[in-house]
């Protein structure tokens, strides 16, 4: 075999778990697509914008693998993992428009093009369906978990509103910070599909701490490929974070690791938002330089290591876990 | 007796009401503070400052007496009642941002002092925390009807900010508006604590139809009081509506029955919304002159006799009843 093709193959994907998930998927879409609809047009408009793009749906695809490795028979999983895509994209929306984003997914972030106002109404609207979505699948188990997850994301954005831009964010408060905007939702989305398949408790919990961890490791990448990833890959600007003076992990190992030397570069670019674009450039020299964008990296393997531990307790010859380890692989590797 | 006092005495009130409900209400309000904490500071300052205002709780005072009314013995319908109030906090959170509005319940809108990015994120902490406290009273059914009115009032938000400014929007349109975005709740509310406390369908759905036609009464009134109303009294600024452009029934009604002769002004401050503070002051002028205000008002107390009509079916000795036939003549009465 060529070594071209070799490397090929062996990179991490989810195109094993994609297979495997495939007509559940495609029930989920079917589901989405359903209960985006209203009465009032400019509400499928602008949920397609999003929803229509090209999204990766990981977190409904884990709610799915979690209930199908836990044994589910019926499709109630198939509910729940739409109103997760549905929490996620309304979350998006509000996010956008708090950030005031220009691009998501390759497109002109909505509130761009139909005004804050109608992102605003739009998440909520597709927040409300999630919970319609939730009772018709019939847990209050599953409810409880996922009505909890979107409140602690929703504290989770508040403690990055008013913390993120501080120069001495711990990377304590900064994990806290991830933990709840993106992490829960992982958990959240996991745990709740092993719960309406009826998992027993410790099973439930070994899903939970799977989706926990490999939010995390999701989230870090995430972090650093704003200074490593280019935008055609990520179809947003790489530098965002960086421009919005966002204290991710990447910066905040840099500025410690450069310490006194760059402080007054840090204070303007960072705090002050003085900026040209030669100082992302720099910015990102000096998180190469400095390793932080390496051990940024090295902290997101460490998670999804985790991750793939917590599966140790179900039978490796069910097809579902290989296939969430290949998952965790995977959020480590890509490029987008 | 003297004339005033006798006039005074007469006068409806929900004061028999809010004796009634007294115990209960005074749970809602000790569930409101446990359940508006967070770790995070600024979730609990920004909503103290509008669950701490001179709100009224008129909707989980329904929940709560749609419950007693049906013979509710145990306390899940404080829950539901909390979450009805956190549900209304959070859309009015969302409102005041699409609107830009600048007071809410006479304090300074929660936007203009911690910014809109908060206020969308805590309306979104409070309608998570909502569905935490459905989930405790435990009744799916009640679940249901909450959801599917917060859906239902995010399509009436939207709704309204797509066609609240056409100046041929029909009384009709109008009726789809204020049925969604607010008669909604007041049903849910209703219907819920009915739903709780195990009432049969057909009562649930009588004090489903009560909670409807007072929010319809309601809505009316507060849209009469935006040009009759007075500061003080209003708590916000009367004029917003018009200076918005929102075809609310009284200016609907205005434009009708003027015709050609004041079309050209209409088309200027409504439509352009170009605007002097006297053309308010005409505006209010050709409302009283046309009859716009009072046929507004009308229609108010018609929702308002329907409301007490749906309650025929309980037993006039039960004292929630009287007590609620009297909400729904404090509703069109009310100056604030």
């Amino acid at each position: 075999m060529d070594a071209a093709v070799a490397a090929t193959a062996a990179k991490p994907s989810i195109d094993g778990l994609v297979q495997l998930a495939r007509r559940d998927m495609a029930g989920v879409d079917a589901l989405i697509r359903e209960r985006m609809q209203s009465s009032v047009p400019v509400i499928p408009a602008l949920a397609e914008h999003l929803i229509g793009s090209s999204g990766k749906r990981l977190r409904p695809l884990l709610t799915i693998a979690a209930a199908r490795l836990s044994g589910a028979r019926d499709d109630a999983c198939l509910k729940l993992a739409a109103a997760v895509e549905f929490i996620h994209t309304a979350t998006l929306l509000h996010d956008d428009v708090v950030d005031s984003s220009e691009l998501r997914r390759g497109r002109v972030a909505a509130h761009l093009i139909w005004g804050a106002p109608s992102s605003v109404l739009v998440g909520d609207f597709l927040f409300a369906r999630a919970f319609e979505l939730m009772v018709e699948a019939g847990s209050m188990a599953a409810l409880e978990i996922l009505a909890r997850a979107s409140r602690v994301i929703a504290e989770g954005e508040v403690l990055q509103l008013t913390r993120a831009h501080d120069l001495d964010l711990s990377q304590e408060i900064y994990l806290q910070i991830i933990q709840a905007k993106t992490a829960e939702l992982f958990a959240a989305a996991a745990e709740a599909g092993a719960v309406v398949a009826g998992a027993p408790p410790a099973r439930a919990q070994a899903l939970r701490r799977f989706g926990q961890e490999v939010g995390l490791a999701f989230q870090l990448v995430d972090d650093a490929l704003d200074y490593s990833g280019v935008r055609e890959d990520l179809g947003k600007n790489p530098g965002d974070d960086f421009r919005e003076g966002k204290a991710t992990l990447p910066l905040i190992h840099a500025m410690a690791r450069t310490g006194q030397a760059e402080a007054e570069f840090w204070r303007r670019t960072v705090d002050r938002r003085e900026q040209t674009e030669a100082d992302f450039q720099r910015a990102r020299e000096l998180m190469r330089a400095t390793g932080a964008l390496q051990s940024t990296l090295d902290l997101a393997a460490d998670y999804a290591g985790s991750a793939k531990a917590a599966l140790a307790a179900f039978p490796a010859a069910n097809p579902w876990r290989p296939a969430m380890e290949d998952l965790a692989d995977f959020t480590v590797s890509r490029r987008a």
